[in-house]
């Protein structure tokens, strides 16, 4: 078997920014990809630009089964469970994955459905304020972190062979898109993206609307700085209330810890000697820190880039591999399965 | 007189990354410029160079008193007040103009020294987060704006032709070095760059520290929403602070804004039903409207960049140009000189 591509075909629900992309990358590469969107029209244009697309759902997920398809669910959260119940009826044994941007709530609706043994989640780190098939494209996912679950392994006294199996077809799917596969339990990878992305979000619509205010004489002197800071406001909001909303306890804990900051800057500007000193250091350390750590991909010198991420070699279902998914975690490393 | 070129010959005194950058753009126009720098390698390297510099405060006025020269103040606003005393004592009749990102405060120091009919304030919204002669650079200004103050213009009966001639000269050298020169009083202007700019700085600092808390998957999860949102936090800690510090009225009232807004979306979110739908749609609407705005520019298919801002031509001095100042600063636009 071909360590580098998946063991199966691939069937995409949901043809959007990232399924749209993946089916791309997966056409690209020839390897057996068929997808379904939702939207008749949306269906048409694929199907007419030479992809295995159609807009009947019973009738994919019945070709996943004969197949043996790994089926990558690459709709919003809100239709997971209803695309979930399909699945049951008409693929009853197939391997899935999703690119669902939070993981505790996928994988709450997979246990209510008694799935999790055919489950392994998923997450791509990347994306644009744009969205829809039309904005999807090849190379989205390149050098991009992928987030892979591994709850399961943890859950269970013997694994079957089918999970690892699976486990390692979704790495190999990350892999195939150039993205990095970074496994972690659904629980920390909430918390961390409700920090790193979901909070972005929040803070760029708030600023926004902050600069808005200023009127027509604010946004002609914006700059860089503030044209950066307000970027991902341009993704539509129902995307945001969607990441948001379903993962509120991590990012409302991350807006307390955000809001704590901004407060006592406030405070120490206000005061009768106004300073934002120890802000501006720990803010810049900060930074500095993670240029550093993502600072040997840009210097390189080499045509090939080279990823910033630790990385850890394992075969899934070896003796201690679980250990390494804990150990990779614990370093924000990525995988390579053989 | 052409009049697209500065009057007079230039002196800039501070050659960090804008009197720097300027110094270059100057230099490479062949117009008279001239420059002075505080640290003795910076200047030793900078004239090694080729360029016309040198680390002697008092000679290099006189040479501007001699010469008729326009001064600008391109030093950090700490070494304002000293910098003004000595072109008291050593270029007593020159004008006077300052790159310095806040006006109210360095309008202070020139009222205290009665220099205000010699004096026109400037400030180009641009920049790196890299700061110093190593890094100024060519065409660092082009298409930024380029603030231009005209308090004086409003505060006195009859305005002197060598100050309008000053603004004049202003106005030709932020066209020197593809800016576009936009007219604002002080007070607004410190108002709005609170907004779009020294508040993006608060903010970044303030997700910096955030994110950084996170550890290592947090970083290594961390896609472009993060990095965009954090890239000013690697401003040098002393910038950042010069720039909240000297107006920290304005930052505050931008913070305590901005503060209610996410306080409200965490109230939201933290709620029994868990919602962000009213940022987001704000958020979005504010985003989409400044994409609007500068849209015109993008999508151009022109080979010459064709600008936003709304242009007004005006003869300074003649009728009714101060009117055309304040019309042209409501509605953010920039200016032309004939």
């Amino acid at each position: 078997m071909n360590p580098y591509t998946v063991s199966r075909p691939v069937c995409i629900i949901g043809l959007g920014l990232i399924g749209g992309s993946l089916l791309r990358d997966l056409t690209a590469r020839e390897h057996a990809v068929f997808g379904y969107n939702h939207s008749t029209s949306g269906a048409r244009r694929a199907a007419k630009q030479g992809f295995d697309v159609t807009n009947d759902l019973p009738g994919v997920l019945a070709r996943a089964e004969k197949k043996g398809a790994l089926i990558v669910l690459a709709v919003p959260f809100e239709a997971v469970a209803s695309v979930l119940d399909a699945i049951v009826e008409h693929a009853p044994t197939c391997g899935i994955t999703d690119v669902v941007s939070v993981k505790t709530q996928v994988y709450d609706l997979v246990k209510e459905r008694g799935l999790e043994s055919r489950y392994v989640g998923g997450h791509p780190m990347a994306g644009t304020s744009q969205s829809g098939w039309d904005n999807s494209q090849r190379g989205l996912f390149a050098g991009a972190a992928w987030a892979v679950t591994y709850d399961y392994a943890l859950e269970v006294e013997k694994l079957p062979q089918s999970w690892i199996d699976l486990f390692a077809d979704v790495v190999r799917l990350a892999a195939m898109a150039k993205a990095e596969a970074m496994p972690v339990r659904v629980a920390p990878h909430d918390e961390a993206v409700a920090r790193v992305s979901h909070l972005p979000h929040v803070i760029a619509e708030s600023l926004a609307v902050v600069g808005d205010h200023g009127g027509i004489l604010s946004q002609s002197l914006a700059a860089g700085s503030f044209k950066d800071a307000t970027r991902v406001a341009g993704t539509r909001p129902e995307l945001v209330q969607q990441m948001c909303e379903t993962n509120s306890a991590a990012v409302v804990k991350a807006l307390d810890e955000f809001l704590n900051y901004v407060t006592a800057a406030r405070d120490a500007l206000a005061s009768d000697n106004p300073t934002i000193a120890d802000l501006a250091e720990a803010g810049y350390a900060a930074r500095t820190r993670l240029e550093a750590r993502t600072g040997a991909r840009k210097e390189s010198v080499s045509p090939v880039k080279i990823s910033s991420r630790p990385v850890l070699r394992l075969s899934p279902g070896s003796h201690g591999w679980v250990s390494q998914l804990r150990q990779a975690e614990s370093m924000g490393g990525r995988i390579e399965v053989f």
